[in-house]
């Protein structure tokens, strides 16, 4: 089987890349090692930039996130008993976040591409990708990704393989590990967090700095609650008693003004640990290989900024595909990994910046609590450091895009 | 001897508090432990807040500063090649800074409270302070200060004692160390301050990121130089020769715009190596006895903000000393505490950012790298960023104080 392009995983990254080529009249073949039910199932991000809403939309994507989704103009600060709100719409220029779980866009765009585009092949796994005769080098003219289908190994050559097979995913291999550097960085605590069917009680998220850690209040829907607890690394969520969840949530969300402040309590019908890791991989291109996603780079989740950096790259890598594809120029492509990474340290600083402002390090010092207390402090006090806040949050428009519409 | 304000130490926060004091009509008698000359000559801070130059002036002091001080209206930042300045006018509402160094302000306050104030007694080393009849408490009515002065043991009774002896002075004492809080940080690498004969290169101050460790090109006046290098801690300025430091220097301004860039060098005329250090006490007030400056909290050098600080908390303490003359009420000497810490808290932030954000960690990984480099190219690249920076920078005005005057 050949195609222009090979696009391996079938996460939000590669399923939007996969539309938007569509879109552009550009043929590309998607791989995914799972299968259908587990890729719509599991749980992640929640909260979309501007920037993946408009490409939503213009993947023809859009219509049930524009009829479900929940749009968001701030977020509230706690911290020291105090209660701060981040207007986006005066300090972000009136952009805004949606709030729609990445598993209904998962859903949305695999049974749009299954009914309108090009090949979808679940439990499809991936063992290499590499030039056309030699795996392990990508410096030949097509590339060969071998995979295992149906109990047969086969092979799928393309002008262009795109990894959005994530951080444990084989695509990354194909750059050779002495052009490979890595940035790394983990934190000392983990997120409890919980699904519950119980409404929302505030409109927008909440993210609490408190002495006894960190918390947030998302939600997925008007009915459903998105929650999340600072927890110890390698803490066991069965540890975790439904109340014990409760109790804790509504201790670090507290506020001196208004300390019987309580969340709705509901049936908590899921319960994970999610690690916390900051991760960079460059450069996202080697020869016809192109990283994407969670493939390149991995941010920790205070901030939502992982699928939105997923859906950042895979536009602009659409951009340069077609502009490829039209004019024969690679020019676009050759810029791929540096416009990027720009974008992607951006990021990265935010969500390190979000992760250790509100979170307790457990070594931390007195002096380095006070100073994360004056930092918000200055958030809720200067306008402009407010609006820092705001305007990452809200996401760093891509370079060259048209301004963003609002929604 | 009898006074109202005992003021132990005759740095820039004791002497501005006692000319402050005088023009409000308050006693006072200063208390150095060193001789004039010593105090006169010992090299510190020399950029001037918009506040402390307002004070300076409606302290009678402002003359020869306002003749020949340089306002300075932005600094310049280097990192990874690049250069970009950072505009006061534009983004810090006009305020600057004004560059005189404190050398020289405390020649004009010396001189000035000598010639029209109330005592300023050098070689006074104070031994304690507190209630009189009980060293050691500070809730009687009246501060007994004992120091030694002429080979005699003497007291020195007031109303009120202020401790502007420093880091290592014995005011803080005077507070018990069961209600002391203390908050501290210290920090892997020093400055290699000098001091040179050469005319400043660049008419603002350059503040230098790179891969060699930060660097800092300040001045003292036309034809003095005043430059800095991060180097490890422990280092000794004799090991390092005049051609080594002003080598270094070089290599850390140069830009990939201009590598060639350099320093016009002269005869360096002081060579020091400076710790940096946080540190915060809480609270600045016991009973009668009250901290101000360096007594009651350190920054790093990196932000300028250890001085200004300083006369931060004078400038409130006087205000407060003149409203309990008048009225009788100690309103605001009760919130003194309060009003200095939270400024202090804001400056100890600021300064922990500037530091830690421009000084190359010896133990830093290549992502704490790029996160120093994107937080730099934020900066350079986000109106809100710069302006955050800006107005720390120039110093975040007293809460009910008058607009600051341009100067």
């Amino acid at each position: 089987m050949h195609t222009t392009v090979g696009i391996i995983g079938a996460g939000p990254a590669g399923l939007l890349l996969a539309r938007l080529l569509h879109q552009a009249g550009v043929d590309s073949v998607v791989l995914e090692a799972r299968d259908r039910e587990y890729v719509e199932q599991r749980q992640r991000a929640g909260i979309l930039e501007q920037v993946t809403v408009d490409a939503l939309r213009a993947a023809g994507a859009g219509e049930r996130m524009d009829r479900e989704g929940i749009v968001h103009h701030g977020i509230e600060l706690r911290f020291a008993g105090r209660s701060q709100r981040i207007d986006f719409a005066v300090l972000a220029g009136g952009r805004g976040v949606m709030v729609y779980a990445q598993t209904e866009m998962v859903k949305d765009l695999i049974a749009l591409h299954l009914a309108h585009g090009g090949p979808l092949l679940f439990e499809a796994g991936v063992s290499s990708v590499g030039a056309v005769g030699a795996v392990g080098t990508a410096d030949d003219d097509r590339i060969a990704v071998r995979y295992r289908r149906d109990g047969r190994e086969q092979t799928l050559t393309c002008d262009w393989a795109v990894g959005c097979d994530g951080f444990h995913g084989v695509t990354k291999d194909a750059v050779p590990a002495d052009l490979r550097h890595t940035y790394e960085r983990t934190y000392p605590y983990s997120w409890l967090g919980i699904l519950a069917d119980a409404p929302p009680v505030y409109d927008e998220l909440i993210y609490a700095h408190s002495d006894r850690g960190f918390a947030l209040a998302s939600m997925r829907s008007d009915t459903v609650s998105r929650l999340y607890l600072q927890v110890p690394n390698g803490t066991d969520p069965a540890a975790w008693s439904d109340d014990r969840i409760w109790d804790e949530l509504d201790r670090r969300f507290a506020t001196r003004a208004d300390p019987g402040w309580k969340l709705t309590r509901g049936p908590i019908t899921a319960k994970s640990v999610l690690p916390m890791r900051s991760h960079v991989t460059e450069p996202m291109r080697h020869g016809r290989v192109l990283l994407a996603g969670d493939t390149a780079h991995i941010v920790p989740p205070t901030g939502a900024k992982g699928l939105n950096l997923a859906t950042g790259d895979v536009i602009i890598l659409a951009r340069a595909l077609a502009h490829w594809k039209e004019t024969g120029s690679a020019e676009l492509l050759d810029a791929y990994s540096d416009t990027c990474l720009e974008r992607v340290w951006r990021a990265e600083h935010f969500s390190y910046f979000m992760t250790t402002t509100l979170h307790v390090d457990p070594d931390q010092s007195a002096f380095d609590t006070r100073l994360q207390l004056s930092q918000l402090a200055r958030i809720a006090a200067s306008p402009h450091a407010a609006a820092e806040l705001a305007q990452n949050y809200v996401g760093i428009p891509i370079a060259g895009e048209r301004a963003p519409q609002k929604g």
